[in-house]
């Protein structure tokens, strides 16, 4: 029985505390907010589960086998540090941290205590994504040539961070988890509307070293909620909608076919042909994400594995985002990715 | 009675001869296309006009008062040059030209000869676009935050100029027509995937002096066809689906407030409340764009007034797409438009 | 505080146990369940609830007020009787009971008593609801010509009842709701595709005294969920989508209007001339309408009053299913409705 | 050559004379309309084509081998009679007439003068329904359960016959095109709105030998415009929409499986279980269903071939809506359909 202490229960908390609850093999000993009246919430529904306001009590009861973090992602880097140095296996909401270097001091600590370092990449562990790697892995989909997401909606506007943090980042993650390759660049730009606030309406471009290109719309003040995500390939094309409640994956024979000879009759347009033929929604699994995602962190900490989205996953993506701040403040003009340099020059 | 001669009989041809056939006050004179078998379509249905191979006889020829151009765009400039020598009125295809310096040179050539000189920016002339520049003259969208648009399909592919120049010139051409202020700078990122072709896939973010973003992302690459376009604004919100067919403009009373006081409680956001209201989708003119253009066209004529879509819209458009392509060729790096500068010392 | 038993803990009871456990001024007692491994479900998310196999124990334990129930149809009337025996205030879930006699005998009862006996005819508690009814009596629809109603899933099949008796009854709740007349008279056709099941796939349609027409299809063998209604009057018109995430309610501003002169020309049509104007989306009450049901029906205990949805409600619902299912057993042959009758002499 | 001659241009002939003006093979010779202000619009299209205000003249020339007809369905009985007395060969729009005693005729008439007579069932000659015939025929969605249509909007209000002859006439043509079995009776119920017009509101239910189910909403009053058909079988399910622009089609591998022995567990529910699969939507052949009908027509009558949509196909639809009508009468009271009972005696 791994029992888990939960930090943060305002927005994600509840729903980490619900299937940390209902998982097998775990229970949830104490919960900490800062706000006595979210305590109070836990403990009408759980009447079992321990609250507290100081979450150093949770951090430092031996009791407590693993924390996961639910707070404002300026917080995670001092939580996370202190849950590890207190040996706690730990499962960090995204982003993990605010930059590159607090990322690599958690993996470092994570590593030097043998610990369990995971990152809250949530989407990574739906139905939907895990097809789309399927469907990538299988080869089927041919050559892939871009991935663009759009992710907007109203709200909920986060003070520390810029909308790119808030949203861009499931995207990020997804891509990091289906892509096989990786950034080396990124150009992005944004504005905010909000007196002392972030960017609230961002978009992201990715270079890569091959012939791809991703993008992101990001968006915290659109009138319309969309979450839709275009994947191109040279044999298959897919279109991800996470609002369609069933056929949420749809996989489109369809694709464009190159001429070699030249045809003088029709020197207008480029030899380019249109391949056109049955659409595919497969059937996805349903389960809960974060169901999944806690069974994984129960199991890596059980099995002492590398979570499929550890340390190594949460730094690639807020490298990301990190750079991507930079180029945002300089209006588009491109920022070079590190580590991909040294991934491949390792 | 006003004499068209129309150029080019591809893909867009039948629609102007079409609707100049129909409009009142007009007739087709001629057509000319370099195809045979394109002519011989023309005579099929339109046994009364006369058609041509060779475009000079159409542009020389004295009987002709109007020219309308509807061929690939590196022809646009050269066809256009030869019917205002010719002291014909002329209607180009968008965009105008293939750069800033032959837009000028027809715009200075078309005033000396007192010559009608328009661009065929199509959707400044459908009910939703005119909709949508009423919703915004009337003040009652409250301070426009941002202008972001989605069109992307299946082909088709041009030879000639990249997708910014096939699609996005659309966008540039609305928010020309709605938007009471001006880009300053580009930034756009972008690929080609078509050995020997141009980007057939690209996001183009506008700056402008105030504090409003816009964002084109145009694709030729697409498993399916999107036409959606974001307003965002203080006080309503505009979604534009050109795919809808009732229902094309849809106005949110949604929006965001903004407390003063802080509240110690929610210290985690910032103090941004939401407000939702009813949906309003207005009516829409469904009368044909080409129709409502043709129409004005040969009024500009009769009146000798200035089109909606004249010389200095096309320019304007064409110094954005210019810029763009600047700017995809490195990455995003962000251009400058001179010609807001200049209009803004002039 | 009122103290609920809760009877029956498949798939709605959890919905009641939750409502009811939320609510102000309320407190759920116990559940009961015939299924251990149900009570188990209760235990583990609400360990302060009692539970027990045998429901007549919640029934006759005097620190219960009020009892919901939550079981197979065929069960509601010996169960709302014992509970209404021992004193108790009643809620049923929807039909109140599977006959007409029962129901009488249920209101009667109830009456004598002095206590609450409500049906759980929970759409009439949604915002969509509420908002329909609203503008069905501000009077702005003009004169009502229709209510139109599909509801069809794959699934749940039901034992007991055939599928007018498990989704139809939503619409017919409706309907006694919002319209301001009552049917005269069914006629209904459907089958059975399941050995030893009842009719699956039914069409029921409702005759009214005035030009009206009300028709349902339900359907438990459908490929995708469907739950729409228009409703068609002279003025204006409604769509209500309940599974839209938002604009559940469109109202069209469309309708006909007819000339009374004759024109010669245009022999070949009716003088029927169509209006289109603006659709409007109402914002909609989001609150769950189970919690406003509760609610409703908790007042209704501590202020003695009768439901909105109370036995009268019930009875007419049955009534109608009664006479459609001998309809449907007589291929659609057509059925007069007592009640109206009645209610028209009296 | 056929040189056909088309009667009535009004909403349906234009597309016939289109469609016929570019078929190969084929030469329109004549349209004929009462109305003159119709020809002169056929004259501005096609210069070419003959036009008269008197159709004897039309059917009674001698240079015509085919007529069209396309006019109020009270007419076409008196005009497909006069077509075959004088020789021709006819197709007319849908229904083929008024009644079964006059579509009886017509047959015997044919047959006896040995020319083609064909219905404008247009939708058989639709990709999306040959694509349904296949799937029925290939055997791949089990045993049929239902067939379901809605086919409702606003107008266009005919004069001479209710909304069953002008709507639903079409999804009996396509049910008679694709289902392997013939409906024995019917029950319709309706009303109409308009004073002085016939049902703008209709429900028919086909009931079969089998146990299968049919049900059609047919409806001119609707403020939405709504083609779906549903239909369900044992292992595969269809939704075919007409209004889709791509993906007309979706077949679902979805349905129900039934165990047989009993589990005391599960007393609550009929022992159904749920399956749930990928989702299909076939490409589709986007041919003008008329250009192929055309074609069809024209190969019939080279070729001396009954066509797919001959005199007997005719026949059983207008059986169908004759009894319909009948039935709707009476409030629904079902009406047996005797065709199917000879078919079976013969």
């Amino acid at each position: 029985m791994i029992r888990i202490g939960v930090i943060g229960y305002g927005y994600w908390g509840p729903n980490l505390v619900r299937n940390c609850f209902e998982a097998t093999g775990a229970e949830v000993a104490c919960v900490s907010d800062l706000r006595a009246e979210r305590l109070a919430r836990v403990s009408s529904r759980y009447p079992t589960i321990r609250t507290t306001q100081n979450f150093r009590e949770l951090i430092e009861d031996p009791a407590i086998d693993a924390v996961a973090i639910a707070t404002p992602v300026s917080t995670h880097y001092d939580l996370a540090l202190l849950a590890l140095q207190q040996g706690k296996h730990v499962l960090v909401e995204k982003p993990l941290a605010s930059n590159t270097d607090q990322v690599q001091h958690l993996i470092d600590l994570a590593q030097n205590r043998n610990r369990v370092l995971m990152v809250d990449h949530t989407f990574v562990y739906t139905g939907a994504v895990r097809k789309i790697r399927e469907l990538v892995d299988s080869g089927s989909l041919g050559e892939i040539y871009y991935y663009d997401s759009v992710r907007v909606n109203l709200g909920l506007f986060q003070h520390d961070v810029n909308v790119l943090w808030d949203l861009a980042v499931h995207d990020l993650s997804i891509m990091d988890y289906v892509l096989p390759f990786r950034p080396c660049a990124v150009s992005a730009t944004g504005l905010n509307h909000v007196p002392g606030g972030t960017e609230n309406i961002a978009y992201l471009t990715l270079f890569f070293e091959g012939n791809q290109i991703a993008h992101i719309h990001a968006n915290w003040l659109a009138p319309v909620k969309l979450r839709r995500t275009l994947i191109g390939a040279s044999r298959k094309m897919i279109v991800y909608d996470d609002l369609e409640q069933s056929e949420k994956i749809k996989v489109y024979d369809k694709g464009i076919t190159l001429n070699n000879h030249h045809n003088p009759e029709k020197m207008y347009q480029l030899m380019v042909g249109y391949r056109t033929g049955d659409m595919l929604a497969p059937q996805i699994d349903g389960t809960e994400a974060l169901r999944c995602e806690i069974d994984h962190f129960l199991r890596c900490i059980q099995q002492q594995e590398e979570p499929m989205t550890g340390g190594a996953a949460g730094l690639r993506v807020v490298e990301i985002l990190q750079a991507a701040s930079q180029s945002m403040a300089q209006h588009g003009r491109p920022v070079e990715l590190r580590l991909t340099t040294l991934e491949a020059t390792a």
